[in-house]
């Protein structure tokens, strides 16, 4: 297999040694690029801080443990499922990934439609309950279905109840969907909507997942995959929630992106509205009743969800040595690269990009095509 | 009849020639006492604005056709089914009712048991559709019954579905409740609700009006009736709406009273239940799911709710030549009595009283026990 740039191949091997949301590797490629992270994954440098450093080492053992070294082969594999790699290098990366900062996928394996920034620009997440009632079920099809129709691209999990119901109402109105997995885009997760994710990929839409060919979905895969959803998105919208929901939590990771979060009301004699109720009542997300009330609240957004995200000041008094001392040399107006802070700092590169690692992970620096910056929550601290 | 002070006899004879919720009325009987706007309606002296005197006119056109001049045998009528006559005057008169300024009740005809402080300063207001669903209906009925049981008095109108639902709640958990009608508190109105109401005045709770016995409701008075019912609450629940119901103007009043203003939700595709969604959606109330909700909002309130009405900046600007006068007068920080005014302005007492009656109703000045005072919308605007 050819015509994989290095990025790619880099991307694809890296996402074999870590697990998705992982912010150590998410900066060690934003500090490195991903030959350069991938060639400190086969080498045997030291990197800065004991956190770095511990992560590098499980890299290590599972790169020892990773079958297939040949990105190619790995590409090929899904080639005849109409799977393709996105990347930050593509001109249809969704730019709206890059706000997860370091936590931002290495990758996407895409099946079906190649994406375009047309295409996910009017994102919006529908999610809930599994468990959800007949209600809940109704509600997120018309919903979907009246997005759908309004030219809004209805994100989902394909999992059982709300997430299929979506996926379904934006079907049912000829609107493309996109299915996000917690596992290979190749597998049918949950078996049950195996002809729904078919569906999906022959009508224009796509099953997406930073998860190599060939992975199950875990517990941490779920969980980070909703982060992916809402990154995703210009706003989130929750159906049915039981109290201490995962949907909640995607309600959170929303939030700490800037995105607009909603649910859906129901009967307060209902189990599966409560966590909704909840949100609404303590000012997690706000009351919408439709697609209307969504497009109301999506559409007052500019056409660019602010990208910076904020930590709390007290994070620089605890970190370590080479970050507060990187921190510091980062000058306040423009962006510097890896060695001319190097030189200001007297560390060694590697213990540079291990800093860096801390500070992006902790949402301090972000990297620019000109290099690194500081962010505003960095400067605003 | 004997036993009636002169002012409770002058308030029942007043509250026969004027609509509910009256300002000028109200401002009149602050302003010179109950005996000395009786006189002034059964006189012939003129008033300061042109507003007020065209009320004083037809105050007096409707006293020429008061059947009952003696308002002993307007108690007597009643006695034998336990209506008292409470003033502002009587221990037992719910003092929240002063929040209403000018616009406060002249008396209440009060049907069962005697009323105490005690019995009205944890009184919430349960109300919602006629038309309710079952829904509806059941959940009412649950929040009064568990707001009862916690020591709550659930105050609502007496119509049909909500209204009816959470008197009877309340009445289940052996809690009593009061019911505040538009029109005369010896008429059982709706009638289909006539045996509800006997329960509700048999088992210690009690039915009021404003109206004098006889009264028949008019549309006014319900909508005037409303604002009783807010302000005898500390919070009012809406339980179900459907858009533009009459129960979002009752939380509107709330709300400008300074009341808690809560709405309890319901599915989305219930068309009664779209004006609860949309008063949390504009913000107009807080989304409550069932009696801990509320008593979180209501238990959060000190003890005495805040009395100050609040008067956009430029009504000052659109008063007449008198009013404005008077409000220049009035000094900052202390109370100031009519004849000081009349010094001061060089208006008559007439005057000036009419000119109090305008700004109490627009709730710039308001009476204390040692005179008139501005209110902090009079001195914030």
């Amino acid at each position: 297999m050819t015509g994989l740039s290095p990025d790619t191949a880099a991307r694809i091997l890296l996402s074999q040694v870590c697990e998705p949301g992982d912010p150590v590797m998410g900066a060690l490629v934003r500090a490195a690029g991903a030959p350069g992270a991938l060639e400190l994954v086969q080498g045997s440098a030291t990197a800065g801080t004991p956190e770095v450093q511990g992560r590098l080492e499980a890299y290590r053992r599972r790169w020892q443990g990773v079958s297939t070294r040949d990105p190619g082969l790995l590409v090929g594999s899904v080639a005849d499922q109409q799977v393709t790699v996105v990347t930050p290098e593509c001109p249809g990366w969704p730019r709206a990934l890059d706000d997860l900062g370091a936590r931002a996928p290495l990758l996407l394996w895409w099946r079906g439609r190649e994406p375009s920034p047309v295409y996910t620009a009017r994102a919006v997440a529908v999610v809930g309950a599994r468990a959800a009632t007949a209600y809940g079920t109704h509600v997120a099809g018309e919903l979907a279905a009246d997005l759908g129709a309004r030219g809004v691209l209805v994100v989902s999990g394909a999992a059982y109840g709300v997430d299929a119901a979506a996926h379904r109402g934006s079907l049912a109105v000829g609107a493309p969907t996109v299915a996000v997995l917690a596992c290979g885009v190749e597998r049918a997760y949950p078996t049950g909507n195996a002809a729904l994710l078919d569906r999906v990929v022959a009508e224009s839409g796509a099953v997406v997942s930073e998860l190599p060919p060939g992975s199950h979905p875990t517990r941490l895969r779920f969980l980070e995959r909703n982060r992916v959803i809402a990154a995703l998105a210009r706003g989130v919208v929750v159906v049915e929630a039981a109290a201490r929901s995962g949907s909640l939590r995607t309600l959170r990771e929303a939030a700490e992106l800037g995105r607009v979060t909603m649910a859906i009301p129901g009967p307060v004699t209902s189990a599966m509205s409560v966590g909704a109720h909840e949100a609404v009542r303590t000012g997690q997300a706000q009351l919408v009743t439709g697609a209307q009330d969504v497009l109301d609240l999506v559409g007052a957004l500019g056409e660019h969800v602010s990208d910076e995200r904020r930590a709390p000041p007290m994070l620089r008094d605890q970190l370590d040595r080479d970050s507060a001392l990187v921190l510091e040399a980062m000058p306040t107006d423009r962006s510097v690269g890896p060695a001319g802070l190097v030189a200001i700092t007297g560390l060694t590169p590697v213990q540079v990009i291990g800093a860096l690692g801390v500070l992006s992970a902790l949402g301090l620096v972000r990297t620019r095509p000109e290099g690194w910056r500081l962010t505003m929550a960095a400067l605003g601290g």
